[in-house]
């Protein structure tokens, strides 16, 4: 699925590759949709996992963990991901199944804003910043680095990721004036 | 493309909807890829109009309307653009057209980088300021607005969009500090 794409992959082929029969394919899983929302499943790290912080970490620490990997995330799922919008059906279907696991592409954000509203209210944040506005800045700067790279089919880099991470954090910590 | 995904529709079923037959859509066309990368490239708005900045105004008016176009360019471009990643052999030829054309999905953040930097020069910018973080953060916030719009297939709204662009802005120029 990611050398041909989603659309090309055959479940024949993806039998082969796996070194199995098609019948037995068909056996675990009823139609190549569910075989792609199995992996996409399996691959998805979990929220808690994304955001973990360190309790004696710094503030500022914390957020370059947490940025680096949600970049490494990003890199992962982005080709996989993105080739969900292709299908409207199969997009309908992966939605529909998060829902049920009470998941889905908005719980980054979310988490982040979490995290960083405790953050204020222990005093490490002003008082008057826009905890969503932020989270949305950094998931979306590292959003939009794994878009860049998959779309030049550049390799993930972590000791580039790292160095990332500390430019995004740095930047909105500290602000532009 | 867009109502049932690019590898379902054929060009049998765009000639009939377009009111042509599918012999004149070959007259024009080689192939589905090259009628998909026409529509995206007729879609896709220029650099110069994304990034216009009002001479006379403040750097906030300006970011804020710079990022509101690029949430209603991203928003518009979100479906189809992803879906070139479901077809590996579509994305190459998308990006060698851009190459050609001195194109590509990195000229928001370069240019926005590029005009961060001619403020920066001006004294209304930080000067230790990292003009090319702060663009992926704006950039990047945008991108994630779209991303989650257009994975729950919600309707643009240009009031909202005003919105979000003066959140993100305003985060970006305070800091969280």
């Amino acid at each position: 699925m990611h050398r041909d794409g989603l659309a090309r992959a055959t479940t024949k082929q993806i039998a082969r590759a796996a070194g199995y029969s098609e019948a037995t394919l068909y056996k675990h899983f009823e139609d190549k949709t569910e075989l792609f929302l199995a992996v996409l499943h399996e691959r998805l790290p979990s929220l808690a996992g994304l955001l973990a912080a360190e309790p004696d970490g710094s503030l500022r620490d914390n957020l370059v963990a947490i940025a680096a990997r949600t970049l490494a995330f990003y890199h992962d799922s982005y080709p996989i991901g993105a080739s969900l919008f292709s299908e409207p059906r199969l997009l309908a279907a992966h939605r529909a199944e998060l829902e049920r696991r009470g998941a889905g592409p908005h719980k980054p954000v979310d988490g982040l804003t979490g995290y960083l509203r405790d953050q204020q209210r222990a005093g490490r944040i002003r008082a008057d910043a826009d905890c969503a506005a932020a989270a949305r800045l950094l998931i979306g700067g590292c959003l939009q680095h794994a878009f860049l790279d998959t779309f030049a089919q550049r390799e993930y880099d972590p000791a580039q990721a790292q160095q990332r991470a500390a430019a995004l954090v740095d930047t909105l910590l500290a602000g532009l004036r």
